[in-house]
């Protein structure tokens, strides 16, 4: 019975508070974490702007952190979260993990890996919708912000 | 006429120097250079073994790098060098960076962003096939030996 404090929607809660601190630090607000045996091994939020860098997003931070975590470099076993659906970018780095579940939450019908072309791995579970309004909102306020 | 010494080709000759560190290192061979007025800001070369990561192309390292130097996240002015066809995070992230041109040696018809379906930026300029043969007997000989 305890397990069942662990659902998506738990995780996704813990990826929507690292978006918050990317809120505040004036970054797009996305965050991850991921997890493994219901245990949190990485937890990053996007820091393009901070590092002047395009490759900082959080789930790119989150592979390379869940890694050396791990000690190894594929993430079978693992389960992303993130609250924004990832780029081609991140698709991409996610594909090269191997990680067996995927869970995000708003759809970027933008520029999401999806609408762009780009690919999970085939073993890779893919979860969506997962908290989507408050990911979503979240999102529409920063860029409020900024107009 | 001092500059008609800066070709593709002259480039694509760095790139491999770094393809040839990687192969000597264990790691599959690929090696990328940025360039921005015919001069190099960035040369690295593939490190997924070493780093324990599957972020760490060349191709990564390199914007992450060639960023750092400029003080700014966009590549708009610059050319990347890279010894084999980027896979779709590589694609996905020289989309971000709005690079102005990418020039690749070999195709990689497995795991290269075209059959993946991700996409470089619209106003990207794409040169490939440079040095083909030398880019793609090296990666041949890499798999070769670890046969």
């Amino acid at each position: 019975m305890t397990e069942d404090i662990f659902t998506d929607e738990y995780f996704m809660k813990k990826a929507l508070n690292e978006a918050h601190e990317a809120f505040d630090k004036g970054e797009i607000p996305v965050g991850a974490v991921i997890v493994v045996d219901n245990r949190v091994i990485a937890r990053t939020h996007n820091l393009t702007e901070l590092l002047t860098d395009v490759t900082a997003h959080a789930e790119m931070q989150a592979i390379t952190s869940a890694a050396n975590f791990l000690g190894g470099k594929y993430l079978t076993g693992c389960t992303l979260y993130v609250t924004l659906e990832p780029c081609q970018m991140c698709a991409g780095a996610l594909y090269w993990s191997q990680i067996s579940k995927v869970v995000y939450g708003a759809d970027d019908t933008h520029r999401g890996y999806k609408v762009m072309g780009a690919k999970l791995h085939p073993k890779t579970q893919v979860v969506t919708g997962v908290m989507a309004e408050e990911c979503s909102v979240l999102m529409k306020e920063f860029f409020k912000k900024r107009r």
